[in-house]
Formats: structure tokens, sequence, C-alpha cells
């Protein structure tokens, strides 16, 4: 029956059954069996207003592609297996449906830009939903940050305490990356934004087609500027996949830090039931499995990346069938991005700090002592005198086996004179983390502007989502556009 | 629903639904639903022995599970859905046919040592099968080797023609990365024989456990070694997805070469339509579609690996919940390998050489050109000399805008006495071809101790995989062992 | 020596000199010593404005930085060994020169944002230079296309002949996909525009540094936005990686092309004796040595990316010396990308296209026959019609055996009176090229457009890369700026 | 210059300096200029007990290159630069040294075998190396584990405390997945064990060569297959790769192990100063760098393995340029391995064990639940029963708001008559390490036997690696061979 298919399709004898089920798409083509739909519609469309198909001919055609399309979105769209791919399917279907008239639908057309153009409008609409849920998960997290302005934890250098900071601090460096992340989903929203349709099987044609009417009834700003490029061309691929891969890597860096947060070790966080449950013998034990998910899944990411790469490294120009192993990195990557990104974010609300157990891991007053020198360079010392002081009074602490925040005032003073009770007010961590006010610092108003700022960002790039045209828009268009030639 | 599944694994309240539907690995799973119903059959076979079940109980259990098993290889067997992965929902179904007795299968058994067995033991069975598979190529490959031995045909360097050769040899050189391929798989079928089942969460168990009899009951050699390091192992699923890529690397260079074979620029094959078809416009185009499909799916499996290997480096050691994210890849790589070689296996008999094609190539002699200053060094001329001779003949035939093999023999004779009509019998490419019989060279003889050499290899490999225990071996194992303690 | 090198950093005992000699990164390093000298001059320059060191001490320290830039770009600079990085190789040649005063340096900056800053702008001039170099290739690409308009050369699918193109648009194609590589490198320049220092060790600095003043003295745009993820950030890194890799495939697919063109059984270029050498036994081989290499280095470039995608993925947020190790992938990135885009530079010129020999694979009118077809349409006949005409005479040719071009057009007008004289026209492969003129298709003017586009998007990249700082504009405006606080 | 020494070597024109000095791996090969020419000494032999050069000439090439070998070992042998490749600059000096006799060498080689000579000694020195040392660290971690029998930890499952352990039985954990990383290298070492030469430059040779003496010279199980293979593969690169990442993902999660052991918050082991310092500020601050460069380094290696997978993918059989870019990644392995090797060797017996603070960690006895549970179990309580039983016990702790091991042992038993003062002793953390005693369990009998697997594991390669010829065995073997022919 396979064979049947290819068949029709190709005038050839038939291949050998066992490997067209082998090498079909189908499977993996369904996922854009509504672009390829829209797609369909939009060719047919031009076709009429360029007189190379008639009027009622495009309109049955049309019609009937926009009706596949409702019950593709219905999801009552039957295609008929053993086909080749989803072209076929839908080509047959059509048949079916109109008779011989589903045939004009080719003209000017091959397949091999057809896929181009559907896989370019998957990604365009992956992407969109992506940015959206990127760009709201770093408005939470700023959100969140501005509640824990004043709530302490250290910050790490080599996994070892370091300074003072606030978590809305530590929130705002999680959203920093992840606002990078959007903005290379962004990037590849924009590479992905050329219609190819029109390149037919590698060279154009020789028929008066219209590839700007297609462009603005796909909402593409414009046609890809060289027919045998296109056809070979997956870049718009590698563009999505890198731009997924980094979203994943940061929510991979922000899950390794909750993982840790959450061990009875650290104990800065607390997950809450809803997201994580212990054993019947060990209750009291909250599993990180939503995080741990998360960071597993950023190597899936990397390895459809890997593999993209890989596929097309040293291909020759113009379609290879090769390209059509694209498929499994390519439509694998929406989905398990946008699982990530609902998990964190469907997570997140159920992880609370415990700013008690995390300020406790500054009280000693040792991560304050770069603060206590700046203290003192800023009432005057001169910055090696001030460091050398501290350095001595540190030692003294060692020395004593005392922590520096409970070393006696009157010794500090000794060591020198400007280590007095207000310069020692500088081992308060809520202190030390008070006054790092530089751009970029911890401190409160520096944290505040940084709030901003990723707002600002995470909302222009909303708004790039957001006016990304949906499926249901290029349908809307495409209905309402004349089929008469001018 | 799935909120209940987890609560009544865990005892605690339950997770968001949404998390609990991403998280499952259940459809994943399900793949090796038969390896885990095998498994708790050997288990509760060794609780039993143990006298840590009761004979009655352990009997239940294993009766129900092998007939579990036996549904499941009908194709018949129904799994509860929601539950979070394969072990809970085999559970929840037996709890359905046996009531609480079902609960007693969780002693001294944790899912942790459970997933690893059952990938194990799906790895045993995917690697065996690409073993044998691909010996088999490696034997029609040497087969046709002896039927191509006195085919001519260009080799290669640098893209280059460089030196004549038969068709015989070039498959072999094929077969022989193959056969390097199949090693590596056979590597990798080494390193997945050890039970994981005993090591629990990660500690062992105090109960007195018999791993040695689980062992074998699952045919294999012996228990790991350490727990804490099994159930955060995923290495025999790096050796497998590493052994199955170096096959499908292979499978990628024979594709390239096939298809620019198929090239009309080259004509040294033809494909017939059962494996390639051309268009109605075109139907003499022959598209090597199966090679550019194996060639792409190679980057697959190096995606594959990639993902594994960013998967567990810096992991935590122990069990930590990114592991299960092994399964895209590992479960991929079985089928994906499988497909890529029967695809090949089945193609290569409808490719055919066209040894005129390809000796025409040779014809002009300027590949023979090596070949003839060897014939004068097998004369007794000195080397230095010899080239000399052959690089002035080369340069006149080039000045005088013919070809080498056209050169009047009196002229060659006039540059050097030894280059006579029997010396430049050398020009023959055939000649020159049958010439080289050192170890490895294209020579008949020489290409004769190749494919005896493959075969051998081939064939030793085969009986590797064909003596690894398949599922029915172990099934009818458990069965067969008695239950009562000694 | 090194462990005293290392003491009188940190004050500690010392590290064991084997292990202080493996962790070193100097030799790495030394590649961006101007950058750390200029970054320091700036840090310095704002230091003295914000009264953070006094301007005589500023003074002395400038001018000794810049002097060391000046050594460093006259290839005398000398550091001494032994050290633990750049950045205390620069302070202990600063400290021979001028003295305790060098030690000034160190306020409010931390070798974590140092670091990270001298990274940034070896990065940004890499990519600039890179961006300079790929958007000139795509300009002569351009420049060859416009020469080769009219020169045939089959298309390929499946590496198939498919239809008759010319050569200016197969050139047009290359430069297309090298362009997006090149838009690629212009993203990563704009996602290293950000300036680091000011981060600390990772929160920010309680002193009133102006973060503002060294973004406008090193010409960022600002500054980057959180300490803590400004020290732990490789983002730019990955971008840059990205890019090149990009540009990279593109010259790997170029390569491709080209090698398989420079075959004997192609023969479509012919490359000359500057690029390419055969041996003293073959001299009319010319090997493509240069597109082997490109390609080969493809490899490279995607095995960086994979490399610093897994070290960053999962890391703790805040700085990690895993960082380091994103030495090796990060500096052998530029280099590689620049060696291959010269390489391809160089040689192109040297590569000759043969018009005759490639216009002689159309000449049997075969790839014309979706030509001949769309000509039949043009002329009016319905669309499913002519390509029924054509797939019919396609057949004939077929059964009697000869060329499609060569029928007699007395059959082809038999079969459909369409098919008259001045249709067959359309077989001939100048006719056919020629008349595809639609957006992006290999008709002369469409190719024009093609042309025009790629010289308008490469010079718009160009005047991006010409208008990136270069290391001697920064040396300029730090010298210049005022120490004098306001 | 470049040119001169190109054009010597082939006769041609000469090519572009700038393509020449690009294109040369001549600053990559001295790496394995001692490997290159022992072969050629081998192969020279060869010719002469074949009667291919006679014995005098052959005799003063030999003695010449024997020499040369010998000051390389001395590190006193000077190679001309400007050469395209080693095998080109080790025969100018040797024409240098001989004259024309020099070129006798070429008899029945070519570049093409050669370097896989080359690579192929090179190979098999560092894995010898390199699994000497991989064993010598599964040896230490044994012997430390010997003392650490009785040392508390837990060990973790998703990050969380799991269960008591103990040290000896986490160290056994380390040295498990490194004995499997030096199995691969093992492996890779058999893979690399196979003579090259004599494959001439792609089909063998006409001449009477005898590979198998060359083989036995150099130590070589026996000659490669098939010649026109042989020069593509490089099969033993991957798999050197592939043996040399593993033993660096298993020194990344060792390394992520101490890195967290590291931290105040765990604080399970202390690092002294020989192996980490801190600053002037923070003397008490110790950062794992080591380890963490370690874990980083593991990534290039990842890069590597990747790079090379890329660079063969799908690449023509025979001989291609493409294959020299397989320098980078195959000779930085070696040294990364080694570096990362002994970083660790030397800096674990500065990590210290700290057993009362990963007791300590213990000591509330909820890691010991399951523990309690099994007890009840050993005295007989149905397994259900004694879950049900622990898990009541457990939640009256929670709701007691108390330890699980400082509840009232007279609740305990009103919970349950077996939950007595004997059964209790199971919340001890040190008896219920010790009571599990299943195989790989950490009970201390166990470990012992891990222990005496892990010596007797790392001991076999240890042979196989000390078996390994050196280049001096092959020097030696070499001189030693009479030259005559029988």
């Amino acid at each position: 029956m396979s064979g049947i298919a290819r068949t029709s399709a190709t005038g050839g004898e038939g291949m050998l059954p066992e490997l067209l089920a082998w090498s079909t798409s189908l499977h993996h083509d369904r996922a854009f069996v509504r672009e390829d739909l829209l797609g369909s519609a939009a060719h047919v469309t031009m076709l009429a207003r360029t007189r190379l198909v008639e009027v009622a001919d495009a309109q049955r055609l049309r019609e009937a592609l926009l009706s596949m399309y409702a019950d593709a979105e219905a999801g009552t769209l039957a295609l008929p297996d053993g086909e080749e791919d989803v072209h076929m399917a839908v080509e047959a279907e059509l048949g079916r449906r109109l008779g011989a008239v589903a045939g004009r639908l080719h003209t000017a057309r091959s397949r091999n830009d057809q896929v181009a153009l559907d896989l370019r409008l998957h990604v365009r609409g992956q992407v969109a939903d992506a940015l959206q849920r990127t760009t709201a998960l770093v408005t939470m997290l700023s959100t969140r940050a501005n509640d824990e302005r004043e709530t302490l934890i250290p910050a790490y250098t080599h996994r070892q305490r370091a300074q003072p900071t606030s978590v809305g601090f530590r929130l705002c460096a999680w959203a920093s990356q992840l606002l990078r992340g959007a903005e290379c989903l962004a990037f590849g929203l924009a590479r992905a934004d050329r219609l190819p349709l029109g390149s037919g099987a590698c060279s154009g044609s020789s028929l008066p087609i219209d590839r700007n009417l297609t462009s603005f009834l796909l909402a593409f700003s414009q046609p890809t500027l060289n027919a045998l490029d296109t056809v070979g061309d997956r870049d718009f691929a590698l563009d999505f996949a890198w731009g997924a891969t980094r979203v994943m890597v940061a929510l991979s860096r922000l899950s390794t830090d909750v993982i840790d947060y959450a061990t009875s070790e650290f104990g800065y966080v607390k997950l809450d039931g809803r997201i994580a449950a212990g054993s019947s013998m060990m209750p009291q034990k909250k599993n990180p499995d939503v995080f741990e998910l998360v960071r597993g899944q950023s190597a899936r990411a990397i390895g459809n990346v890997m593999s993209l790469l890989t596929l097309v490294k040293g291909l020759p120009n113009g379609y290879n069938r090769d390209l059509q192993e694209d498929r499994a990195a390519l439509l694998s990557t929406g989905p398990l991005l946008r699982g990530a990104l609902d998990a964190v974010t469907l997570a997140l609300p159920h992880v609370t700090f415990d700013g008690v157990k995390s300020a406790a891991a500054l009280a000693d007053g040792s991560t304050q002592a770069t603060d206590l020198a700046e203290a003192l360079v800023r009432k005057g010392v001169p910055f090696r005198e001030a460091y050398k002081a501290v350095g001595a009074l540190v030692r003294r602490a060692i020395d004593d086996g005392i922590a520096l925040s409970q070393l006696d005032p009157a010794v500090a003073s000794a060591l020198h004179p400007a280590l007095d009770a207000e310069a020692l007010r500088a081992l308060d961590p809520a202190a030390a983390m008070r006054a790092k006010e530089s751009i970029g610092g911890t401190g409160p108003r520096a944290v505040a502007e940084q709030i901003e700022a990723l707002r600002a960002g995470a909302e222009a790039l909303a708004v790039i989502a957001s006016n990304t045209p949906t499926l249901a828009n290029l349908a809307a268009r495409i209905a309402a556009e004349p089929l008469e030639p001018a």
C-alpha cells in the first residue's frame, strides 16, 4: 500500500515496502500538518491571483484546505496512513474530498520548498511560545526578587561562602541568564522570518509566481534570497535549537542551585509536597525531582544541537534527504523546552526561602572581611593599609579561635584606630549587603534597578512574542484575501 | 488520578498533577516492561529461596509476573495509565490481579536498582540484536566482495582518482570498518553483563539476599561491585550508544561512497527502482534516499552520545533523577541502529556495480604511474631511478597531450631501457590491480585473505550475539527454578 | 617559585608546585594580555576620578600600564613566568616597574570580574575581525557571481542532476549561507557588549565606583546587569563559538561542493597549482587540500561549541574554577575561523569554473523536462495537461533510447500540439536557466537582485565590524581621559 | 621557503606561502617525531630484508634514524621549519645527514600509511601511560577505602541524605567507575594494536614487502586488514578519545562529590593548603580549585570526542585531508587526561575526611528508618508489617518534633512489640552501616571484598599497561634485527 502511495507520487516502480515504511517521515510530520495546510491555502491563493490556477478551482481548493485546517485544530482531521510524508498525505485527503483538482496545488511548488515552509512555520510558533513563557518566568523571578531584597544568603565562589548578598540579588542573577536565553530565542525568531515557498525544487520557477504575496499571506517579512540555498538550509532549525539550549542551560544552572539549597546541609529552601515527595519511610525527605529532571533535560537539548550541527556539516548544497533527519531533534525541542519552563514556573512558588538558615551562614563575620576593609577605605584609610589591618584582625580571630564577629572591639581598635565600632558594623551581614550599591551590586537600590531592567527586558521580548502571528491569524488573513487577479 | 498513584507509592501528599504528568517516564518505560517483569520474577524467586518471602506467596507472584510477561510478549498486556513509572504501573496491575501480596515484591529492592536492571536487560537485548545484524552485513559484503574481485574501480585519495583497485577490495574496506563497529558493540555487550539488582536504594541490604542467585536467573556473569556506584551508573548506556554510533558512522561513510558512485558523474553503481525512485518528469533519475537517510541518522546517533555524556558529566554519585533523562537517547538508539542496518542490508542487493564505467576511469593510465615505477623496481631498477624514469614518461605524455597508456612504446624505451613492453603492461589497470598482493592490498589473493578474515571475525562476533540470552531464555530459566529454600 | 607567586597573591601557604604548574592558565592568557592592560588602565582612571586612588598614583599606574600595552603591541613585553595567571603576571611586572603602588590596582576589583572583562574584550575583537573577513568573502562571492551569471551548471538534489542553473546562482547560494553565519557573528558581537568590571568577586562593591565611566572608557554600551550572574557567565563565549561554528559549517558545505566539482568525474572546476599540488608521479592530479582542511576544521569548531556547552551545563551560579577551562575552546576559535576564512578567500580566485564541462552535463535535456512543462503552462496549457504531455515525451525518449533534446520535433508535436519548436526551446539549458526569474530564482535578473541584496547585507555588517572599537581606540580614549575628580 | 619544501616533495609548482603555512601540521606533528623515526627505522629494516634496499644503504639509514631518535629522546633533535609535515621534515634532516640515500626510504610507503602509523604508536603510548595512572589511582582509592571502612557518611540520592554508609564504601564507588574507565582505555589499547604501514597510498604494494616483519619490529600483533580502509581510518583515535573521556567523566563525578563535601555546609572533608589556598582576607576559606578544574576539563574531553566523531561522519573512504584535523583533539587528549589523573592523585592525600562531621549528619536516625524495618524483618516480622510499624514510628517522631533516634523506647514498643531495644539499635548509624553485608553493600566485609576486586581489576589492567612496548623497547628491537635477507 505504501508502495502504491509512493508510485502515485513519483511515477516510478514501487520501493520495497520495508524501506518505504522505514523512510517515511509521516509520524513526525503530523506535528506540522496545520502549517502544511495553511501553506497550501496561501499558495493556491497566490496561484489564482497570478492566473496560474483558475479562480473557481482555487476557491474549492482553498475552502477545502481551510476546512481541513479547522478539522486539524479541532483534532478531527484523519490523514491516510502509508504515505511517504505529510505533503502526500494531505494531497491524498484533498483528492478524496475534491477529486482531480487537488493536483493543481502542485503548480510551481515542490516538496523541497514545502517542507522548508512547514518547518519554518513550526519553528516560528514554537519560538514565540517559548519566548512568551521564558519572559513570564523572568518576570516572575523579578517579582519574587522584589519580595526577597532583604533576605540574606551567602553568595558563593568555588562553592565556598564568599559574600553576604540578598536572595533578591540571587534571583536577579537567575533571571539575567534566562533573559539572555530569551534574547537568543528572539534572534531565532527573526531568523525564521523568511518565506521559503517559491524556491521550487532548487532553482525557482519560470512561471509568474508572486512570492511577495505568499510572503504577506503567511506573515513573513520577505521571501528567502536564493532558491538553491533555501531548499538545503536548516539554519533556522539550528538557531531555534540553539536558543532553546541556551534557555535550558540557564534552567540547569538555576536547578543546580535549588538542588543544593534544598539539601539538609544548606537548608536555604524548603520544597513543599506539591512539587516533591518523600518516601513512606522518610516523609520529611523532599526530593527536588523537578529540578533534577530539568537539569537532565538540558543534556537532551545539547544533544539536539549537536545532532543538527553534525547533520548539516559538510553536506552538499541543495536538498539532500539527510535533511529529513532534522525531525527528531527539531520537533522534540519545542515540547522539551516548554515542558521544562512550565515545570520550573509551576514549581518555584512551592520553593520557600528560609532566610534564617541562610543568614546564619553569614553570622561568623568571615564573609564580611572584605566589606570591613572597604568600610575603612570609605573612612579614608588607604586601600593597602585597610586590607592589612583587616588581615591582621582576621588572623587574630583565627588565633583566638573565635568568630570575626565576636572579637572584642577593643582588640580591633588596638590593631588599627579606624577599626572602631562604626567600622565593625560592616561585619553585620545585612549592613554589608546593603552597602553594595554599585551598579549590578547586591544593595537594595541596585537590586531594584536590576528588577526594573529585567522587567523591561522581559516586557520588550514578550511584545515580540505576542506580535508573532499565530496560525489562526494566518488562516484569517488567507481566507480574507481576494482570489481574482487584478 | 496521577496524584493518587504517586501518593500510594510514597505516602506523601500529592504532587501537582501537571508536574506528575510531565515527570512520568511511563511512556518511555513501556519499552522495557518485559524486562521489568522478568526482573521481578527473578527477584521473587530469590526472596523465596532466602526465606524473605513465603514460598506460597512467591509462587503466586512469580506465576502472575510470568503470565503478565506472556501477555506482554503477546501484545495484550494492559498497564494502567497515570502511574509515575513502569515499576509502579506493574505493581498496580499486580495488585489488581493478586491483592495485597503484590507488595511483598518490594522487599530488599528499590526503584533505583530496578530501573538499572531493566535498562541493562534492554541494552543487552538491543546490543545482541544489533551485533547479529552488523555481522550479517559484514558477511554479506564479504560474499559480494568475492564476486567483485576482478571488477576494476579507482581508489580515491582527496576525492581524486588515485590507484586501480577492485570493487571487492573496496567492499572489504567497508566491511572492515563495520567489523570494528561490531567489536565496539561486543565490548558494550560485555559491559552490560553485571546484575545491578540487590543494590537497593544505594547501599545494599541488611537482609540475607542472594545476588548470585538473581544473577544466575537473569544470566548475568556476576553482580555489580558497589551499590552506590551502581544506582548512579549509566556507563553501560554510554557503551551501547558508543558502539551504535560507531556502526552508524561506518554506515555513513559507506553511504557517502554509494551516493557519490550513484551520481551521473561517477556512474559506478546503478540503483534499481526497488530502493530508489525518480520523478514522473525524470524517471531515469534515481535518488539514493536510503543512503542519504542513513547518513543523516548517524547524526542522531552522535547527538545521543553527546546527550548521555553531558547528562552524567559532573553528576553527584548515587541516584539523581537527572538520570531518567537517559531514556530518549537510550531507547531510541536500538531502533535507530536496527533500522539503518536493515535498510542498508535490504538496499545493497539492489545496488549494482557498473564495472565498465569504473574501469574506464582508469583507462588513461595516469593512475598506474606508481605501478609502472614499482614494475621497474621489480625488474631490478633502483627505486630512485625507476621513479625518475616514470616521472619523465609522465611529463612526456602531458607535453604530447596524450594519455600515458597511449604513448608509443618506442618513446618509452628511449627514455629508459627498462621501460619495455613488459614493463608497460603495468599501465593496464587490471594488471596493476592484480599485482598488489601485499597483505591488505587490492590483489585478488590479498582480497581473498581479507574476505576470509572478515568472515571469521564476523562469525566469532555472531556467536557471541547468538549466545546472548534472550528474554524467552530468562523466562524459562526463572520458571524452572525451585522456590523452596535449601 | 610558582609557590612564591601564589603565596604573594593570596597569603596562604604554598600549593604543591606540580599543581600550581598544572593549574596555571598563563600560557593561554598571554593571548589577552593587551586586553588585561587596557582594562587595568581604564580601571585606575575610574579609581582616580572617584577618589579611590590618588591622582598622582593613578597617573603613574596608567602610564606604566599603557607603556606595557605599547610593549605588548610591539611584541617586546616580557612577563614573568611562574605566575598563576596573566593578572598576577601583569601585577608582578607592574610591581617591578613601580614598586608598592602597583597594589592600588586591586581596589574594588577581583580576578573574577577582571578575567570576564579580558575575555569579552578578546571576543569583541575576534568577532569584529571575523565579521570583517566573512563579509569580505560574501562580497567576493557576489562579484564572482556577477561574472558567472551566464555560466551553466546543473543544480543537484540528492546529489543527482536536477535543474539547469548558472554558476552565479550557485555562488549566491554559498554567499547566502555565509551571510547568515555573519549575522550570527553580529549577534555575538552585540552580546559581548557589556562591561563586567565592577562586579567584584560576586556582589559588587560598597565603594563609590563608577561603572558607567569604565564602560565608556572601554567602549561598552553599558555595564552588566547583575554581579553574581556576571562572574559566572560565559554566554558571550557561547555566542562567539556559535557564530564561528555557523560560519565554519557554511564553509564546510562550500568546501564539499568544491571538492566534488574538482573531481575528474564532475570536472566543473580546475584548481591551479598555487592552491593544490599533485605528486611527481601524477602532476595532473590536483588535490583540493585547502577545502578538505576547512571542512575538517569545521569539526573542531563544533567540538568547541560542545565543550563550552558541557562546561557550563548544571554549573552552580557564581564563579567556579571550572570556567577556566573555557580557554582552549574560546581562544582557539578566533584563529581557527580566521585561518579558514583566509584560506578560502585566498584559494577561491585560483578555482576556475569550466563552463563547457558543466554545461555538457545539461545537454541531454532531461534536466529541463520541468522547464518544458512550465513553458507549456506559460502558453496557456493547463498545468496537469502540460505535465502529462511532457511525461509522455520523456517516456518516448527513453523508449527510443535517445536524449530528450534529440527527439524529432515532429514526434513531439504529435504528442501534443503545444510541443512546438518554440516550446522545445525550453530544453535548451541556457534558455531554461534564463527563464526562472522568480524571486530567488536562477534567472539573470533574479541573480542580479540576489547579488545586490548580498552586497547590501555584507556591507551593513561590515560597517558594524569596522565600527567596533579596536584596542588602539581604547588606548587612545583612556589616555585622553582626565584623572582629576570633578 | 615553505614553497620550496613543498615543491621538493611533490614536483609541482609552489603553493601560496600563506596556504602552506596555514596547512602545515608540523607544529602538531612534533609530538610524534620519535614515533615517526622508529617507524622509518623499522621500515628500512624490512626493505633491506626483502632486498628492496641494499643492506649498506639500509645500514646507514637505520643508524641515522636511530641516532635522530636518540637525539629526540635527549631533546636535542632540531628539525627544519617550513616543511609541510613531520615526515618531510624528518626526510629533509636525513637528507642533510646522509645525502641522496635518504630518498630510499620512500620505497613502498606513502605519507598516508606513515601518519597512520605515527598516530597509532602515539595512541598506544598515551593509552598505556594513562592506563597505568588510572589503575594506580584505583589502587590508591582502594587502600584509602580500607582505612575508612568504619568512617560514617551519609549516602545521597537526589542529593538528599539517604542511608548510612562508610567512607570506604563511597571510595569504592569512585574507584568502581574509574575502573570501568580503565577498561575502556584497555579496549582502546587493543584497538590500536595493528600495523598500518605497508598500506601505501591506499591499495598496498606490488613490491614484495613483508608487513609481518614490520609488525613484529614495531610490536604490533598483526598488520591491518585492508589498505583502503586503513588510510582513512581514525577509529583508533575515537577509541582513545572515548576511553579518555570516560575516565575524565569518572573524575568529574568524583570532583563534584569532593567539591560538595568541602563546602562549609557539608564539611565532610578538609582540603589542606598544599592543594587549596584561601585569600589573604579569608585564609580559612579553602577553594577546591583542583577538583573544579578537573571537572571543567572533562568538558574538553567531551568536546574532543565530538570533534572527532563529526570529523569522520560521512567522510568518503580513503584518505582525505580532513583527517589532518584529528590532531588538535587527538594530541591534546593524552596530556589532558594525564594532567587530570596526576592532579587528583596528588590532591587526594591532602583531602581529609572529617568523620565526626559526616557521622553527625546521620545522628537523628531518620536515614536509618529502612534499616530499622529490615531489622524487624530479620527478627521474623513480615515485610509489610515491619514497614508499617516503622512508618508509624517515623510519623510519631515527626508529630512529637523530635529525632527518631530520641524517641522513648517505650513509645516504640507500644507501637509494635518487636520495636524493642535490640531492634532500635538499628537506628545507630554504625550498626546500620555494618549490617549491610549483601554483595556490593556498605558493610565492612562487603567493602573488603570490593577492595579486593578493585585491586585485582586494577592489577590486571596495570599488567596490560606495563606489558605495552615502549618506544625504547622498539628502538632496541629494531636495532637488534639483522638487515641481511635470509
